[in-house]
C-alpha cells in the first residue's frame, strides 16, 4: 500500500482520544532531519530529537537478535534508558556486524548528539537503519549534526521522519490529544518500517513523545505492554532485525500527571496503545510490496501455543500469497496450523475468514465461496482460528498482523543491492 | 528449474553405486498410473505399486503435522508398516481436513487396492496429494484402480510417477545398481515434490523399492537415517504438509542379503542415501518458481542450535530473494543468524559464501565482491556459517537445502486456485 488506509479496523476508538496535528511534537520536544551524505541519493539521513526539560523520563525496548547493531549496544550499555533526553538516528546504514569500529562510530554519534542537544552523553540514545555489514562513516553523521542544531524545532516532525526512513512508501506519524482528569495531554510518535518486519519485535524504529508527567516506571510499564500489542505482533517477512528500537519520552511539560494504577493511567495507556498499533499497522501496510493487511487471531489452546500458531500462519508464504491473490484458500491455513503443532493430531480446529465459518472440528464445512472471495478482496482481512482448550487451562487469545506477498516483494528484495 | 541439473554437488559418489535405468522397478515390483478423473485436466492421477513376494518387508515415515490427512491416518492406523505389499496413491486431492468422510474414502482406496493387488488390506499404504479441504470422490479412485490392474508392470515407473505428481515440472526418479559382497542389488525410487516443501520433513511423497533382502528393522533404520539427511533437510517455502509420506519396500528378489551392522549395510545405506538426497534435491530444484538451489551448512554450536540456525537461514525470505537476485548480501544471512538466537549477543559468527570468507568474529571483512557476484550466479550455491562451540560441547554440523524465491513463486501461489 502506498498510503495509510483511511482507518484500521483493529485500532480501537476512544472518546477521550482525539487525533491531532502529528506534524508538531508534544510540548517539550524539538526535532530535525538533515542530509548527511550517507544515503547515496542525497536525501535526509540524519535525525535528532531533543527533550528540553531535565526532568524528562523515558523507557526503551530493543531487538532480541543475537546480532545487535552497534547503536543498540551503545544505547543499552552507555545510556540511562529511564532518563533519555535525546535520540540521534541515521538511515542508509544499519551499523550492524561492524565490530569495534562500528561501536566507535556509534559512540561518536552519541557524543556529537550530546553536544548538539546540550544533554549528558548518557542521556542520548543512538539508532541506525539500513544495510548491514558496511562500516558507517561517523564523520558524516557528526558534520550533519552540527548543521542540524539550527534546525531543531517543535514542528520538525516531517524532516525527522524522512531522515529515519529507508524504503518506506509513506511517513508514519501519529498525534493524539488525550483527555485525562487533570487536563489534556498530547502523544506524538514517528516510526519507520517496511522491510524485515517480523513478529517477535518488528524491525523498526519508533520514537514516542508525550507532555504528560509519568514516572519512569509507568513509562516502562506502558511502553512494554503497548509494544507487545503492536510491534511485537506484526509480520512482513518473518525476519527479526539487528536494529529494532522503540523509545518513549515524557517531558511532563503539560503539568498533567499520570499516576500509577489510576483511571488516567488506563486512559493514557489506551491512547498509547492506539498510537503504537496505528504505527505497527502502518509498517504492515507499508510492507515491501504489500497490497493487503491480514490479521490472524487464535482463540483457545494456551497462550504460548496460540501465539505460536498465529505467528506460523502469519509467516506462511502460502497464506501470504493467497492473501495477495484474493484467494480464500483455507486449506493453507489448516496446513500452517497443523505444521505449528507437530505430533498433536487429531486437532479439532475451526477457521473463520471475514466472519464466514469455513472449517469446524478439523474439517471443511460448506460455505458461500463467491461471497467469501468478495470479502477477502478488501484491504484488511480477518482470519479467526479456534483451537481446543487444554483441560484446566484458560482459553488464550493471540493475534498477529501480516502483509501479503506479491511480485513487488520479490522485486524489491531481489534487486535491493549489496 | 525445469529439469534436474546434470549433477548435484552435494550427493556423494561411490564406486559401488552406479546409476541404472530408473524407468524399470527393482525386481519384485510392478506399478501403474491411470487417469481417474480427479485432476480437472484429465491427466493421470491414480497410482498403484505392488510387491509380488509375500516376504517383502517395509518401513515408512510420515509428516509430523497436527493436521494429518486421512490417507496418512489410515496408513498409520490400519496398515502394518513393516510388511507393506502395495501402495495406492492419488494426486489432485489431498484428502486432508475432510473428517470422517475423508477417512472412509481413504479406507475405500485401501480396500480396492487390496483386491487389485491381491494382498491383505493391512499390506496396503494409502497416499494422497493435492488441494486440502475438499472431499475426495473415492469411487473415482476405485474405478480407476480396476482399470489399473491390467496396467501393472515392472516398467510402469513413468505412469506411476506421473500419477503422483501435481505441480512438478519434471519427474523425480532414480535407479541405482549397488555392488554388495553377495552380488548386485537394485534401488529404484519415485517422488513428487514442488510446493509446500519444508525442513522438518518435506511435503512430498517418496516410494523406494529394492530387491535386496533386508530385515524390517534394517529397512526402518536405514530409511530413518536417510530421510533425516534428505527430505528432512529441504525448504521451498517453510511449510509442513498434511500428507508427507516416505515408504521403503524390500522384495528380497535378488537373494542378496544386507545383514545388520555389516559392510554391506553401510554400502547399501550409502546408495539409499544418494537416492534420497537426489530426490530431495530434485524437490528443491523443482520448488515453485525456483531458479537456484542453496545449501546452508552450520558448523559449531550444539546440534539443536546448529539445526535451528540452518533452518532460519534457509527459510528467510530475504535470503531466498537474495539467492534469486544473485546478490551476495551476507548481511541478510547475519540477520537471520541473529534472529535465530535471541538474546545471545555478542555472537562471533563467521560466514563464507562459495568458499569466500565474508564475515569473521561477528563482523564483515573485505572480499572481492565482483568475484563473489560471479560465484553466486551458479545453479547451486553454498553458504557456510560458523558459530562458537559451547564449553564442553562437541562441534555440531547441520545442513539445509533451499530454493530461491522469485516472481514465479508468487505467480504460482497467488493464482493456484481454491
Amino acid at each position: 500500500m502506498n498510503a495509510r488506509p483511511e482507518s484500521y479496523r483493529w485500532v480501537p476508538q476512544f472518546d477521550h482520544v482525539t487525533p491531532s496535528d502529528a506534524s508538531t511534537l508534544a510540548a517539550g520536544f524539538r526535532a530535525a532531519g538533515v542530509a548527511g551524505g550517507i544515503k547515496a541519493d542525497g536525501s535526509m539521513d540524519v535525525a535528532i530529537l531533543v527533550a528540553d526539560a531535565p526532568e524528562t523520563v523515558s523507557a526503551a525496548r530493543f531487538t532480541r537478535s543475537a546480532v545487535l547493531a552497534a547503536p543498540v549496544q551503545v544505547t543499552k550499555e552507555r545510556a540511562k534508558l529511564d532518563t533519555l533526553r535525546a535520540v540521534v538516528a541515521n538511515s542508509g546504514n544499519a551499523n550492524a556486524a561492524t565490530g569495534n569500529r562500528g561501536l566507535d562510530e556509534a559512540a561518536r554519534m552519541q557524543g556529537a548528539a550530546s553536544m548538539v542537544a546540550g544533554v549528558p552523553v548518557e542521556g542520548v540514545a543512538v539508532a541506525s537503519t539500513g544495510v548491514i555489514g558496511v562500516q558507517l562513516d561517523g564523520n558524516k553523521v557528526v558534520q550533519a549534526l552540527v548543521g542540524a542544531r539550527a534546525e531543531l524545532r517543535p514542528d520538525g516532525v516531517a524532516d525527522f521522519t524522512a531522515a529515519i526512513s529507508t524504503t518506506d512508501a509513506f511517513p508514519k506519524t501519529v498525534g493524539f490529544d488525550v483527555e485525562l482528569t487533570g487536563g489534556t495531554v498530547r502523544i506524538t510518535a514517528q516510526a519507520k518500517g517496511a522491510g524485515m518486519i517480523r513478529p517477535g519485535f518488528a524491525t523498526m524504529l519508533c520514537f514516542v513523545q508525550t507532555d504528560a508527567k509519568l514516572s519512569a516506571e509507568t513509562a516502562d510499564l506502558l511502553l512494554g505492554v503497548c509494544v507487545k500489542r503492536s510491534f511485537d505482533r506484526i509480520s512482513v517477512d518473518g525476519q527479526l532485525s539487528t536494529n529494532d528500537t522503540a523509545i518513549l519520552m515524557a517531558s511532563g511539560a503539560s503539568g498533567v500527571e499520570v499516576a500509577p494504577e489510576s483511571e488516567d493511567e488506563l486512559r493514557f495507556g489506551e491512547a498509547l496503545d492506539a498510537a503504537l498499533r496505528t504505527l505497527a499497522l502502518d509498517m504492515v501496510a507499508d510492507g515491501e510490496g504489500a497490497t493487503r493487511i491480514g490479521r490472524v487471531v487464535v482463540n483457545g489452546a494456551d497462550l504460548a501455543e496460540a501465539e505460536h500458531v498465529a505467528r506460523e500462519v502469519a509467516n506462511s508464504p502460502l497464506v501470504k500469497t493467497a492473501l495477495f491473490g484474493q484467494d480464500p484458500n483455507w486449506g493453507r491455513i489448516a496446513q500452517a496450523v497443523g505444521a505449528a503443532l507437530p505430533g498433536r493430531h487429531p486437532l479439532a480446529f475451526g477457521i473463520d475468514i471475514e466472519g464466514v465459518a469455513v472449517a469446524r472440528g478439523g474439517q471443511g464445512i460448506s460455505f458461500d465461496e463467491h461471497a467469501l472471495i468478495e470479502a477477502v478482496g478488501g484491504d484488511q482481512v480477518e482470519y479467526a482460528i479456534t483451537l481446543p482448550v487444554p483441560d484446566g487451562a484458560l482459553p488464550a487469545e493471540a493475534e498477529v498482523f501480516f502483509s501479503d506477498f506479491g511480485y513487488e516483494y520479490v522485486r524489491i528484495n531481489a534487486e535491493y543491492t549489496t
